[in-house]
């Protein structure tokens, strides 16, 4: 993985993503276990696109590492309303980055500026496309919580068009796991997406409730149903009143369920679950710095050479 | 104070002042004086406001003491945007960072924010309440160039929607201190306020011309009186005029007189008096920086712990 | 230099020119060669306009001196939008930053800044004034790919608003060059700019065609004809079209042509040149950082004193 790019999560091997885990957990449990001091190391961050967690945790992680960042900032003040090209871009930036981080609202954007560059390129969110090191932090998530092996999961909410999904999905294809989808049938997987599932040989159903598969479940994932999807209020209400999970929802549920959810949240979740022993969505949220600080170490490698 | 938040003017001590007041002269003479380098520490920067010197003298503050930032950016680059609560914000912030710096448009956010973190947390400003950092600052300048004990300090403009000086007010009242506030009676200090100082043993008179008071006054604190305050642009324009100081007003001044302001300053404040022994402002604004380093170093405390 | 102002190119002497550009050299070629680490140095950035390329590499070449930086953000999220005048922003800026790099609309920004604070301020483009540090770069690529003595250069595109071009055209005089101007007439060079340069003594030609010129270039730089200064599409077209450069362009130069250009590009040049030895530009952007790197060290002096 030295030196190469973070792309998609289809690209992520079993090896590639136990690889990452396995160092997260070292430097989780040890801040010394990263491979070298990052003193010398400037990240560049280019979000095309609105991020919270994902930028912060990003800084945070290579900041950690003893790393600095520079941020191109915000669309609307960067060269890029001038009409400059990604290519362009990307290969002006790594003049002056050690590393490329890019969210872009293009599918495929991360791919094409890794063709330009010398320096690695991480995919942080591709438009409908992936967002492979929001995969490795859910999968660390579950590691620590219920294994990745012989493992039964829920995914709800919006599956049609969430990339977390998608990219959860595959990567989980590498794994033991037994995959229950619920959502209304307006929010189902895409076709394609549940013919390469098959293809990789995963274990797949399709639910529109979940009430009847809650029992059996390590881990429930759940993700946010968007207003906008629904062309009526009325429609929206309903599902999301539906798909919101509370505590009365986990009275059914083993008390080992770990709740997940990439977050933000709006009302899929009651506050209430907060307090419970399910609630895992926070402890979720702060992983994405171990194991972005264990991806920057491995694809960064040796400062020295 | 250590591992506590600093929510409020209010809650500050006299004794809690002092240490963080004697902390910031100890840096600001000898910069090794800081309880030990930071060079882990990662700052949380949650801005839902605008602030130009509120948060770049947190930032040079944590950078001096060897530390670093993670910010949070534009609300409308953010999460938030989504919909996401401030509870879960801040709980999410709290896995990146060390202690969470949050202004914020709503009075008493800081306090909420407070609730569902460990980190420390500190009210940068939340809305019509408290900036506690500000006050301490202004306790620093006052300190140093007239002390805090048998002071007598002019306080003038806005003295209805100003919560730097509410919380001013209330920080002084620890101290032996006669106060007097100037402004036009539109904007006079809240009766409610006046109330409380009363009832904290504070001397205080009201006035609506400075000319009294002027030649007896240590400090004179100014602040800015906001145009659209006034329904009418001719009122402002006569108060605004009232209320300006220039060199001629300070003729009549004790040559010991510090001026103050917590800028931005518009008109209150001539040019002119920008290069006169009492000009005190921009000091002031400088103070900002040992003054938020020695309160990081106290609430942060030992990092090896 | 030392602790002085960087503010106009006109100001740069040949050997504040050569200075710099052997400090460059000798840093790109040994990153230690800088005069002492920065850890304890604050570079404070105002942008008062957009910004990519000379933001990022202002605040990249700090941090790879080992120091830090402090932001002002967007001018919508600072108290400049209260009304505050540049002169107060500096004077409160001085008090946490160890220099000021001001990017900034009005011309003579820099200069006015100057004069209120005691830490060197750096210009990175005032308005239709000057750009010192681009020129610098662009003479330090230039210097790298065929030196600054016996350089015949051709200078294409908008010169008439073009800073870039102004600022490079002036510091070229200070050496053994032969500049050739390549634009439509719309855009020539203003009057009192080819005034100066022939005071300075330069040798100045101006052109409506590349093609009589281009065989005995030794550099072609290409600046952006901006789609705003025609009022007619039409017109706009006709000259972008006649004013790019392709591979078949370059069949007429010679081999050793280097083509540069301040970058973002938007159809000046075709992505075909960006494969050929003649493309400059690329490694023209790097260049701002060791060049800034050494402005900086040099800049701030010895940080023990």
């Amino acid at each position: 993985m030295r030196h190469g790019n973070i792309l998609t999560s289809k690209q992520l091997s079993r090896a590639d993503i136990e690889a990452v885990l396995d160092h997260a957990a070292a430097i989780e449990s040890d801040g010394s276990a990263a491979v070298e001091d990052r003193s010398e190391t400037v990240l560049g961050l280019l979000f095309f696109e609105p991020s919270t967690r994902t930028k912060m945790s990003f800084e945070t992680a290579i900041k950690r590492l003893g790393g600095d960042v520079v941020d191109m900032g915000s669309v609307d003040a960067s060269s890029v309303k001038k009409g400059e090209s990604l290519a362009d871009t990307v290969r002006v930036i790594e003049g002056y980055a050690d590393g490329i981080v890019l969210r872009h609202p293009r599918q495929g954007a991360a791919k094409l500026a890794s063709e330009y560059v010398d320096v690695p390129v991480i995919n942080a969110g591709d438009g409908a496309g992936h967002h492979p090191t929001q995969t490795l932090l859910d999968l660390y998530t579950i590691r620590e919580n219920a294994g990745l092996d012989d493992l039964t999961i829920g995914i709800m909410g919006d599956l049609k068009y969430g990339r977390t999904v998608h990219s959860l999905a595959y990567a989980l294809s590498n794994f033991d796991t037994r995959q229950h989808f619920v959502s209304p049938e307006s929010l189902q997987l895409p076709r394609e997406v549940v013919f390469d599932l098959h293809q990789e040989g995963a274990s797949v159903k399709e639910h529109e409730s979940l009430d009847p598969i809650l029992p059996e479940l390590d881990v429930l994932y759940v993700t946010r149903i968007q207003r906008e999807r629904f062309p009526d209020e009325n429609e929206y209400q309903k599902v999301a009143g539906e798909y919101c999970i509370t505590t009365e929802t986990l009275e059914a549920a083993s008390d080992e369920l770990s709740v997940m959810h990439p977050l933000p949240r709006v009302d899929e979740i009651a506050p209430g679950v907060d307090t419970t022993d399910h609630a895992t969505y926070f402890e979720q949220a702060h992983n994405g710095v171990p194991v972005r600080m264990a991806l920057l170490d491995l694809l960064l490698g040796d400062s020295d050479e």
